[in-house]
């Protein structure tokens, strides 16, 4: 695998695990830890209560920086059934959402100045995010064409955008916002890429519930030898519906565990408690019921894609749909029109920066009948739009 | 006030931000917002139930950036309370536990190589987080030589650690691990050094609920000018008795909401909606009970002075004290001989390079009759590690 940028050799190990480990080793029957600031005084609120045999730990009480060890457990099992292969709860690390799990990888594999290829257009954040890590993002648009030709050259694309500080490619899949999928064979010519330059890939699975195709959803860590440079971020938000929850979690190949652990730590400490029980309870979803949501979705794509009078990128997975406004003219002031009219777009250029001309539409963000209702304020924005022009 | 070091300038402000004013703006009587990726799914676990109408949010909808404005309005006015001066609800950031806040404002701050003094010895993520945000920590040892000697020119030494890279001095008052309390006094002198050298102010707060002193917690932000230089953190942990909530806040100079909350953003996007109405809940906590949780620790730490037959500094507020293994010898393996008999302290060196012969106890992390019993076995290995010298 390629190596860690900043491993905050600066911070040395805690010798407070020494002191836990040494009490918990069982030399004296009656151990009393005065080392910590735990205090024995009552949580003034209590945002939930549960059995703590349950899951080992209170609400108001710290949780590990690692994360709550039956939570860990829990997503490593699903990660294992889901890769076929085993994944060790050490190689998880639980995050404030997958926003936080992006930023702590960021951080443990840059030095500064470092770029790093985010596959466009993009989530919006994942540009910021790499600033924010010291690092200089680099978008290389693939998806808009893939979109209108699946037989395009992506990974020749990549390839000229490789440079001596490219450190690690950043790709959301099923994408947002055009709703492509990359398949087997296109994850396979990017995991052979990445081994090619020695890279690190970052493998955004915000939508992995959402995937329609008949294969389903492909975790790039199962495709060829990607494992083992291969961080998979995993989000509750889409797939539970909770973002306010922020429990995301990040699996990543053996031996990252303490850098990325130090990074999280020196970012927040740890993750919410009560955050990570209500991540637990969702893990218990059943499958039939997160199919049920992925089918809902499909059916409303299926809705949109029938009402929309603009061309759009096809969706084969995801929430959205990217509509193409280069008839049309100006990507912002449309979406400044439909805004005035009641129907919020997210403007291209937020997703890359060849996108002014583009605009994403959520088409689970209401109930069907209200989607399609706005989709035809859309339609005569962009019919009247068109005529004037 | 001095200025930002990182601003985040490569990241734009988001034009979605534009398409949400025009939505609400009242154009369109139905509005359907379809920019963003809220769905209408249920979400498949709530970690409480509340009334919507109280904090204008449920617990799996993602909460703004900056915090959820009906806590961020109720943290404002306890600050506008405390100082006597009004806190606008915008210099209040809400953040995942001042662990958070503290590498939110270091991020600002700092540039790479930037230094921090840090008032030392200190809390002991403290260095870290400096180290995390491409800063450069300084330890400048005050608490021990003020706890010997309470006349101690405290500012000079400060003084003659100021550089040409400074950027910012972060201190724990009442101070963690030694108890010690900068008073009104001393707090003026560090805050005239401050405007001196133009540097920033990082005030860590977790401890403002045990002052012990009869003036009780002084916010440095109500000390001469120095609000127009001041971070003042907050937590949640120690006030409240809730470490594993995680939500604790940020007050800051008018100004600079833009750039913490960006920074805040790209670390963990927002923080746990279920998190912060439970900081909601724990502020409503009656003041005679916060200040009975205050005599109680008062009372802790009397209990503890008197058992304690190894020098240790006086506290005058927070819930540690700081003993003094010098005489011993070796503290590294005093505090490995007390966790084999079963009590477990927190060795000194890492609250300070200076500090390896000392260690912390915490005075309330087990009812009074463990800690003095506690105490009791520690004093054993004291008396005779030092006899055997």
């Amino acid at each position: 695998m390629p190596s860690f940028g900043r491993t905050l050799r600066e911070i040395p190990p805690s010798p407070l695990v020494t002191v836990e480990r040494l009490l918990r080793s069982g030399a004296h029957e009656a151990p009393v830890g005065l080392q910590q600031g735990r205090t024995v005084f009552e949580p003034c609120a209590r945002p939930r209560a549960w059995e703590r045999a349950e899951f080992g730990i209170s609400a108001h009480e710290h949780a590990p920086p690692g994360g709550v060890p039956a939570l860990r457990r829990a997503f490593a099992e699903a990660a294992t059934a889901r890769r076929g292969t085993r994944v060790d709860p050490e190689q998880v690390l639980v995050t404030s959402g997958a926003t936080h799990a992006i930023a702590v990888v960021l951080h443990a594999v840059l030095r500064p100045g470092d770029e790093v290829l985010v596959l466009s257009p993009q989530w919006l954040f994942a540009t910021g995010l790499v600033w924010a890590a010291g690092g200089v993002p680099r978008e290389v648009p693939v998806f808009l064409e893939l979109s209108r030709d699946p037989g395009f050259d992506f990974t020749a694309a990549i390839e000229r955008a490789v440079g001596p500080r490219t450190r690690a490619i950043y790709f959301n899949n099923p994408n947002n916002p055009t709703g492509f999928r990359l398949d087997e064979p296109a994850l396979t010519r990017l995991a052979e890429l990445a081994e090619r330059h020695d890279l690190w890939l970052i493998a955004d699975n915000a939508y992995e519930n959402y995937d329609f195709s008949d294969g389903g959803f492909i975790d790039m860590a199962t495709v060829g030898t990607a494992a083992e440079r291969t961080f998979s971020v995993h989000s509750c938000s889409k797939t539970y519906a909770m973002p306010g929850t922020r429990a995301g979690h990040l699996i990543s190949p053996p031996g990252s565990e303490e850098v990325l652990t130090k990074w999280s730590l020196h970012t927040l400490y740890s993750v919410s408690t009560a955050a990570q029980f209500t991540a637990f309870e969702a893990l218990a979803t059943p499958a039939a019921e997160l199919a049920a949501r992925r089918e809902r979705a499909a059916h409303a794509w299926a809705l949109a894609d029938e009402a929309l009078e603009i061309p759009h990128t096809a969706v084969a997975g995801g929430l959205y749909t990217f509509v193409d406004l280069r008839a049309y003219g100006d990507g912002e002031e449309f979406v400044r029109r439909c805004a005035r009219a009641g129907v919020g777009l997210a403007p291209g250029r937020v997703f890359g920066e060849h996108c002014a001309d583009w605009a994403r539409i959520c088409f689970t963000a209401a109930a069907p009948r209200s989607v399609v209702e706005a989709i035809g304020r859309v339609n005569t924005i962009y019919r009247e739009g068109k005529g004037e022009r």
